[in-house]
């Protein structure tokens, strides 16, 4: 067994601790704009859990409820499987910090092995600068508590309106991401990229925006290289707001789709 | 308390048999395409135990994974609650039948009394003929079997090519929906209509599709009347696609949008 010393490998490394239970140390390494921990970044601990569970490699649905903010420190995992089949399986973990759960998630996982053939996309990868031409979307702009931005690379056609104050009042974009440290993506690594991108409604004047939900499916193993990614908001309503995320490889293959409902902070 | 004679209502009814436990019949009167109860009414049963549980009248968010096909018959249905808090709640649900788990259900619910004005849309609704003018999408085609086409009135601009056995080869499509009867869709009734449709993939020569996953985000009350309905699959790779349903209200508002993974029958 090869140990990965890549941050993302360490950072959701799972300790079994008994029968479907294991612990985890969520760090400060992943926090996005709220200064806490990426909820995605979570996410991915959970996986790493269930993946001990289940008989298949790759997260192909998942659902993540997001209850609590979790913060850096052990966190406890549980799991259960609710169906093991010949193609695919289905588990639920919870995550718990001071003995609340904060986190649930239900996944299926499968074998996503490129397979001949059948592929048919009625929709196209985000038109960009080439990655090497595109801009530095974080730059001079970082925050240092968004430590989230030393760990992914972010490069945009130019940098994002709403962090020179004047936002687009568009909430649709795109970006290339990788990590930062030459990590390729993996399909373990999609469901927590596609909650790395600051929210499209940043571009409408809001200051945040908090996951309710989130549902990623990941629909092909990513090519090695840059991700293409297309985030687009088109309803804001009652407070909530839902985003959808697109994931593409180098490749030109769609690799993760998500959407996450998430809440806005009260004005 | 009023008792509705509605199908929907009389179908989706749930007695409670013990703590956090429920018993209820899966009738054959929303059978789909394939002959079996519609994906989209098991679930609906299952938000019906679960909000016995929680505090909010409206699903906000909805996650489904289709373990096992649930057939018509007696099931029995078994909640836990994740999280309550004041402004929303969450739980699980785990739909059984002849003792095996065949779907299983988290979602949170909220109240969705229509809130003063923050409403900001990047979309539109379908546009269609007006219900009174467009056509039955069922009428002579109708399979006896497919007993969800005596609940559910679907009109369109014209009878669906596939029906017609001409596929137009595009997995996109914009359909009228209602009851029947007369009875007006809520947020209790979204969750299963974003279900109810044929699938979009039959445009593209596809014989049938079983969901592996439903997530619906129900964003709005939907006014009385007609909904409009797009469904649109972007990504057909590996046996896999995903379908993403909007539903419109005749006020205008997006009322749900939901997303699901799926599986092609294996040719």
């Amino acid at each position: 067994m090869t140990v990965s010393r890549h941050p993302f490998d360490v950072d959701t490394a799972v300790a079994p601790t008994g029968e479907h239970r294991f612990a985890a140390t969520i760090t400060d390494r992943w926090n996005g704009l709220t200064s806490r921990p990426n909820g995605g970044y979570s996410l991915a601990v959970c996986l790493r859990a269930l993946a001990c569970d289940l008989p298949f490699p790759d997260p192909l649905a998942v659902s993540a409820f997001f209850l609590q903010p979790v913060l850096p420190g052990p966190v406890e995992l549980r799991s259960n499987v609710a169906r093991c089949g010949r193609r695919m399986a289905t588990g639920e973990v919870r995550l718990l910090q001071d003995s609340r759960e904060r986190l649930r998630v239900v996944a299926t996982f499968a074998d996503l092995t490129p397979s001949s053939g059948d592929m048919r996309l009625f929709t196209a990868p985000p038109v960009m600068p080439a990655p090497e031409t595109a801009v530095d979307a974080v730059g001079d702009t970082s925050q240092p508590a968004a430590t989230i931005t030393d760990r992914i690379e972010y490069r945009m056609a130019a940098m994002p309106s709403w962090r020179r104050g004047t936002p687009t009042g568009r909430a649709a974009t795109s970006l290339w991401m990788r990590f930062k440290d030459g990590r390729d993506a993996d399909t373990m690594a999609l469901p927590m990229l596609v909650d790395a991108a600051a929210p499209a409604v940043l571009e409408l004047g809001e200051t945040g925006s908090s996951t309710l939900e989130l549902t990623v499916h990941v629909r092909a193993r990513p090519a090695p290289g840059w991700l293409a990614c297309r985030i687009v908001t088109r309803c804001v309503a009652g407070g909530y707001h839902e985003e959808d995320f697109e994931v593409w490889d180098s490749a030109g293959m769609l690799v993760a789709q998500s959407r996450q409902l998430a809440l806005l902070p009260r004005r």
